[in-house]
């Protein structure tokens, strides 16, 4: 079963760049927008990891820019799990044109845990685990 | 004796607008541009409130603007102190065109003084009375 | 009467600062999200003014923060239309916390109005008097 | 020979997120900061693009994050050309801590060629294939 979350987003005046299109480092926003929607929806949120005296940044990130997206324009986040036999949490990500349901952009992002001494976990913390057996994931 | 500094700063093309023109938000980053480099210069930096138990939020801003900024162009930020006698820090700006010396944006920020606990200082605290004496304002 | 408009936003992971409060140059953005879903309920939008040959950027803005807002909560913008005399546009604008309804935030902005060379307008342009009586604004 | 680029930067207090770290999507902004060093010391901004009738827009970004940055901390951003048979220009990005000279992040991009009227250019340009040669590449 594939997890995925599907959220929305209005294009702000102020992310648009003199060329009139979307400046490229916003996607890297829509993209938290994204997984943040998942975490609500999923019950993995940063404050999920917090609790279980983790934290999970990101390590690894890329993005495919395959279309446009103008002021005035919205868009739809797909955010997928993808699961890893890892001590990581991917997701991948597909921005739509929400009017036209082009696909604009695509992009991934790796996470990695660590505890409060930010100290990497190089095993699956137990709490990630059990998250993975709720979610019938292995 | 006005305690002022002035530093320098691009434009970025993310902060550009699709007018041309510098978005109206960033110039809070360049005035908080200015007031680290004040706090650099004349010891009173978010470390030094921290490390004497405050934090020092903004309260109030306000920003008028004169001029356009456009992708290209540098700007120079002269911060200067303005002496209260209440528990406040207050800062003017002005934001000028580095090239051609014009008066682009000009703006104040107030800041009160936090402790720990988030509680309101009504007396200038002492650190920042020290401050005072250390550059003979009074 | 009174033109106003209420939109919601959630805040962002990257919008909060060290402290763990939305950082103040935030709240600019807030505004705009208020304006432009005003533009959107009462036909205001950037691009009715473009159509009719008109820009028009912010001249002023001030900002008064009262309240905290931290990562997780979510805020409701209220954005009031100020009628003037003058060749202006005038938003007041009110963010609450969504969840306690805590008043957090106040700020207000004004805009002129340019042509496409970029002069200033002195006289009320004929869309925007328009739009004044279609909204019963005397 | 590589033609490649260092520059600096300081990292802002509203760059910086709650867990005290640079926010990863900060560092898209160094890497642009990088390139438009990188143009400015090599002749190939923006403007010379457009004034060749071109616009680059990046089609493709990764990021891979080694190690924290903090407030207060600068960074020293190298950017190089990594030259390419096809008609792209493709940089590589190490941003390293400029205090104690780890590397922080690397990264790399990849623009396309545009003409004015959003056609993708299949062959190098002619503008670009200039710069090549003035350059000795190949």
């Amino acid at each position: 079963m594939d997890l995925e979350t599907t959220t929305h987003s209005n294009i702000r005046f102020c992310e648009v760049d003199p060329l009139g299109i979307v400046w490229h480092g916003h996607y890297v926003k829509y993209m938290e927008d994204g997984r943040e929607a998942f975490g609500k929806e999923y019950n993995l949120k940063y404050q999920d990891f917090y609790d279980a005296g983790l934290i999970v940044p990101i390590v690894k990130m890329d993005l495919n820019y395959k279309k446009e997206i103008k002021y005035g324009d919205s868009i739809k986040i797909v955010t997928r799990y993808v699961d890893s036999p890892a001590a990581k949490i991917l997701f991948d990500y597909q921005i739509f044109n929400a009017a036209t349901e082009e696909l604009v952009t695509t992009g991934s992002t790796t996470q990695v845990f660590l505890d409060k001494k930010r100290q990497l976990q190089l095993a699956i913390p137990p709490m990630f685990g059990e998250w993975k057996r709720r979610w019938k994931i292995n």
